[in-house]
């Protein structure tokens, strides 16, 4: 009998009870070429460099439309509301996140599985993709609550058991997006750089942190020397645009006082070569609703 | 016997039970000319307008320095926390405002009888100025709270016993002003509408309002009509730059979950034609340090 000896070194080890400390990323951001298409190297060079990418008109027209209806319809839908996998904020007792709409939902699984997104986003990770994560994502006008900096690749390593960063968001705004109703702030650069969190992760975490951070948050120091590091961009930009981003990118978004909502559709791409196992630092992986088993390729 | 009849009718009726709705207003924006200096009459019409006009390095240097060193001081000394002018935030207990800063402090007091100052305001309000309030304002990094929607007016109006929106204010800012941490943001015209409120004045209605807007609060729609009609200005810049804004601006300001605090020297001139008397609005007056009743010119 032979046995084959693995190797099991934790690159992005995280909520170990160790200080915070800063680990250079070992993988690379851009898997594929700009041969594969759709976008150019010049594309695929900014992916690279700053973690994100924007595309203006994704959606427009009577597409667009139908999804803002349906945005507005699922929000009032009581058995919506009263969905395990709808995430309702308590104090004003409004749908904030929806989640697994990419199965749950026709109109939401058919974007899912487009190729203006899919192809986009196997470009990026170099192989066929899989939807780790989908959700629906509300922030109310005058009330809309702020989110805190955080690298969504610590959460689905320590908590999902993703191996690598090789994996893509796609946020699809449904609302205009300006500097004052909480738009996306990203740290254009940070993905190349990780943050390992000192704090280790409670029982059942995803319930709180789903509405507020906990473990997994960088200390103050570490995200001041980030900000100063590599600046802050505000993602404006109106509804139908969408923003792509790499999965370690440091980013947040502050509330929201104005009268304008702020709404995206929210899909996470991992690497069909990246699929997840056991979480990395959590007792238990998280609800398949908020992190995906079935590794099927989209769009396919 | 001689009995004058005041005409005693109230302009600017507001939290009187009826429904919200919007007066025009009856008063002049600007009541001085561009003779009197020190500024032009464009810019002079730029405030007429908008509400509003910014100041570009109004402090600069060593004064800057000692400015910021002293709010550092202030916020820092456990006897300016414990006094009652004093607002400190319940949920983190830091100090978020420091009231009657022109009274209590050397260098602060300076600065609000300093020509620079008080010289734009006098042009502004076509008279002799007095300091109806003066506060420090910290919106600290990472948990920097947001300001709704109002018009500083309308409360001083129906809490104070201001007469007429003949007053100014002035924000010197000692951070810089990023789209993302927080900023002033004014909807430019609205000063030459006034919303009367509908609800009425709780008792000691200021406890509570100096850390979140209570009565006096315009309704959603009414403010969706605003922002629709007016638009959202943001009010970036660096810091020793001012802003200055007419008493009856709608304005407001989002958090701050930036590693970026922002900090503002905060000063209101009235004219001295217009000094405040009973509440319009309230059971009775404010507290002498949110509320000055000591009419002197300011800079002379």
């Amino acid at each position: 009998m032979t046995t084959t000896v693995q190797d099991v070194t934790d690159l992005y080890p995280t909520r170990d009870g160790e200080r915070t400390r800063v680990i250079e990323r070992r993988d690379p951001v851009v898997q594929g070429t700009a041969e594969q298409g759709p976008m150019d190297a010049e594309t695929l060079r900014g992916f690279d460099t700053k973690g994100y990418l924007t595309v203006d008109e994704l959606i427009t027209g009577e597409e667009l439309e139908l999804f803002r209806a349906e945005l507005k319809r699922l929000s009032e839908d009581p058995e919506v509301k009263a969905d395990g996998r709808t995430v309702v904020e308590a104090k004003s007792d409004e749908v904030r996140s929806i989640f697994d709409i990419h199965r749950s939902n026709e109109i939401f699984s058919k974007i899912a599985n487009d190729p203006r997104v899919v192809d986009r986003a196997r470009q990026i990770l170099g192989s066929d993709v899989y939807i780790h994560q989908s959700r629906i994502n509300y922030k109310p006008e005058f009330v809309g609550k702020d989110f805190t900096w955080h690298s969504d690749f610590e959460t689905w390593h320590a908590e999902d058991g993703m191996p690598a960063p090789r994996a893509v968001s796609i946020s699809i705004s449904l609302t205009d997006n300006y500097s004052y109703n909480g738009p996306l702030m990203i740290m254009p650069g940070s993905h190349k750089h990780y943050i390992s969190a000192q704090e280790k992760t409670p029982e059942d975490n995803h319930k709180q942190s789903l509405v507020m951070q906990g473990a997994g948050v960088p200390d103050p120091e570490t995200l001041t020397e980030f900000a100063d590091r590599f600046g802050i961009d505000v993602l404006e930009g109106p509804a139908g645009g969408a923003v792509m981003f790499d999965s370690n990118c440091m980013h947040a978004s502050n509330g929201n006082v104005t009268p304008y909502p702020r709404s995206n559709v929210f899909i996470v791409y991992n690497s069909v070569e990246n699929t997840c196992g056991e979480p990395y630092a959590a007792p238990k992986p998280r609800p398949e609703h908020i992190a995906s088993t079935d590794f099927t390729p989209a769009g396919r």
